[in-house]
């Protein structure tokens, strides 16, 4: 049997890492460690999956370790010191937030109309109250509620960015669904996590990864500070900065919609201990990157009393962003950014290719030679290999290779570099190949299998079957344009509309 | 707007045609007749769509026309007169009866377990006892029940009808679903239809045509009677009567399933009036005629007092099934059969391009010269045109032009020769698209929208995706040899492996 092989890669059995924190309950459980080897031992696969415990059983398991834990060791897990010591080993604790945040992002494909036929394509398949319940997210979302969804217009240079609708009676030709902002509402969730939590996610795309060609390269100050030589790519500034007059959804730009919300949910929970958390996939691992240090920019995250609310980005097989300028303000600001990639993928080595932060000399190259096609990444790199999953076909295409659900998978198997593939969390294997072919057959999981029972058509009361109506969504809370006004107001001048 | 002039179709606003049946109520009220034009001169197609009146309203519509009348004139419906004077123009009764047939066939369809990712690829997805309800079929299937399924070997040369199966470890390497057989069971459907009505459905390919390729063209002898000179080609001979012994659910060929279960009805049913009709489309209509002779040739439907049961093939984009001979028997036997076809599908033609009906020496070719590619097609042939329909694509490709729901459009549209296009039942248009993409996009149906949620997996109660264990159906009825034997016993003998 072929599988039998895998074996080499696994010369022993590997003793958890234990967690590192200085914990005032110091007694921990001893993560158990599944050996994924027996996978393949019987021909039985669906049969062999089931001796891995249950996420239920995970669940309580992990919410005993993490109710001792998480509440007080957050800040670490949010990178407030820059993640040291808890990646390799990989952290217990560190990987079930990261995969619970890949989640949140997840959760933006798998509510989203891709349907070039659909009259809604380019919105949210739900509304916001059903939101998470729609989505049976293994972790995300229990405890969370939609503050607002987030909308851009796609009259912008990233045309292969949104989806060709195919009908001219759409919801919009102008506005396109691009994500949310939630926050942690239930107690028992608040508790859990020692503070909480505000989630601004970020849409990006599984379907087609043309957009890369899209990429002008082109820096341009981003101006939302007052240093002009901080830039960003032009595609991604304008994705989270253009408006729309003539379209009710992008009559405030994506820039507007994040800004006035964190204003008014940071007003409104003011007496209470916050942190911001921001995440994306692909191009929406951009959009994360760039709101988190806008926000931080905007002084946002800070209190009246001067305390600091934590911005944390985990981002997923993101690109690269701005400059070096960028990126050193963003250190300055104090936002801290995990990144997690697949070693396969392409998209987190553009733009930049020709002068990135591997290059020694890019601060002269920008700062003396204007240099504009020089990015530099941002934060602390996780870098997973697919190839050390047992689970998956080696030669996955660029799509398998770049999908959100694939990081999680790895994420879940990673010990630490050269410690070889452990499914620590148990994770669901079957979540792999929700929107792509990249398990091995022999585990018996259709590729592409997320999709609605009959692409949404439903059979009405009258025997006919038809698109049901999805009721309208709100464009904007109300209070909008008041909180964007106290933004603009506070603190320095920002400029709204960069161009 | 290009759709105004569709009215060039619509010279005039038909006179519908007055049912000519020697009905003893002969005050019929006038079918309502819908004019398409007005779909398309509002722009939001939905919205006019809903001008039609729904199934339920055309249901209770029928039902009162058709309780007046179905039951008096059934036989003639079932071809008693070869159908005459109810085609042009076209009989209201007549074609709701064809429509409701035909979603006999499309049942086979919509519960087959296509995908070849799928461990039960090959199956029917839904039990007999849900099998209806499953399939919300407008017309088909209200009151009656499923008395068993049919299965065939795909050990056969026709390997491009049989589904390749890409795992290992599925239900069965060599047995296909391929129908069903039910029968009337609710006392007031009886008493509408006239008589206690048995339905044999075969499923035929929506998929791939390919199949067409592998028909060797030759004819072989029947031999369910005794006359070496009844031939049919020979892929769909074996087809329906080779077994695998090695396989429990084809260790009866589907031919002795058939003839065991139409024996063990008609003997349960022995008091009542009965008709027995025989449905399918594409290779399904081809086993549809085949079996339908084969129950006449049986004597399977005299009675012990010589009444016979009208047999009946309600046909689908049929190909051509056996030689002039075998039609003669059809003919001699008194099985009638309706052919439904669209004029631009090119099943209809094969095989017997060489020498068919239409060759005015056919029967000196066949019965002089022993020419072995000589074809006839049985029965009266109802002729559509899917160009007639303004809601289709003009070139829709081979495999919509084949469709079978495409088809029950046309049946419904259909007038008469030259008399255009007018839903006069109201047939939901949405359901053209369930599996391909003939619909006109201005409609807004999405294209092959039949699908199943998550292609059929679950998230169990442990949180797990899986696909969920189908229940085993029972390969037999229990009583399937002992009927099977009575069958052997009465009458001639006949051979039931032919070859």
């Amino acid at each position: 049997m072929a599988f039998l092989s895998l074996s080499s890669f696994y010369p022993q059995f590997h003793t958890p890492p234990l967690l590192s924190f200085p914990s005032p309950t110091p007694t921990i459980s001893k993560p158990t460690i599944f050996n994924t080897k027996s996978l393949f031992l019987n021909s039985n696969t669906t049969t062999s999956l089931k001796c891995l415990p249950t996420p239920l059983e995970l669940a309580s398991h992990c919410v005993e370790e993490e109710e001792q834990l998480l509440h007080h060791v957050w800040r670490k897990i949010h990178g407030s010191d820059d993640w040291t010591g808890l990646l390799d080993p990989m952290n217990p604790l560190l990987r079930s937030e990261i995969i619970r945040y890949g989640e949140f992002a997840q959760a933006c494909y798998d509510a989203f109309d891709f349907d070039p036929h659909s009259k809604y394509c380019g919105t949210c398949k739900y509304s916001g109250n059903h939101f998470f319940d729609r989505l049976h997210m293994p972790a995300a979302g229990h405890g969370y509620e939609i503050s607002r969804y987030l909308y851009a217009t796609s009259n912008i240079n990233l045309p292969n960015f949104f989806q060709k609708k195919r009908l001219r009676n759409v919801w919009s030709t102008h506005a396109n669904w691009m994500g949310y902002i939630a926050f942690a509402t239930d107690p028992l969730e608040i508790a859990r996590l020692g503070r909480r939590d505000i989630v601004i996610a970020w849409r990006g795309t599984v379907t087609y990864l043309e957009w890369i060609h899209d990429l002008k390269d082109i820096l341009t100050p981003v101006y939302f500070g007052d240093d002009p030589s901080i830039k960003v790519e032009s595609g991604f500034l304008d994705l989270y900065t253009m408006k729309e007059h003539r379209c009710n959804y992008c009559s405030f730009s994506a820039r507007e919609q994040v800004l006035a919300d964190i204003k008014r949910l940071v007003e409104r929970f003011s007496g209470e201990e916050l942190s911001i958390t921001v995440t994306g996939h692909s191009l929406g691992a951009a959009l994360a990157l760039l709101s988190a240090y806008d926000i931080a920019e905007m002084g946002l995250n800070i209190r009246e009393d001067g305390e600091m609310i934590p911005v944390t980005v985990f981002s997923f097989s993101g690109p690269r962003v701005g400059n070096l300028r960028f990126k050193l303000r963003c250190e300055e600001l104090g936002v801290k950014v995990l990144r997690v990639i697949n070693v396969h993928d392409r998209v987190p080595s553009v733009p930049g290719i020709i002068a990135n932060e591997k290059f020694q000399y890019q601060r002269v190259v920008e700062e003396v030679m204007w240099f504009p096609w020089s990015y530099a990444h941002v934060g602390v790199e996780l870098a997973l290999d697919h190839r050390e999953s047992p689970f998956l076909k080696e030669s996955g295409d660029v799509r398998c290779v770049h999908n959100l659900e694939a990081h999680l998978h790895l994420v879940d198997g990673y010990q630490g570099k050269g410690r070889g593939f452990e499914s620590a969390g148990g994770r669901d294997v079957a979540l792999v190949n929700k929107s792509c072919d990249f398990l091995r057959e022999e585990l018996g999981v259709p590729p592409r299998w997320w999709q609605d029972e009959n692409k949404g058509m439903v059979r009405g009361e009258d025997g006919r079957w038809v698109v049901p109506e999805r009721p309208r969504v709100e464009a904007h809370p109300p209070d909008t344009a008041h909180h964007l006004d106290k933004v603009l107001k506070g603190g320095r001048p920002p400029r709204l509309e960069s161009r």
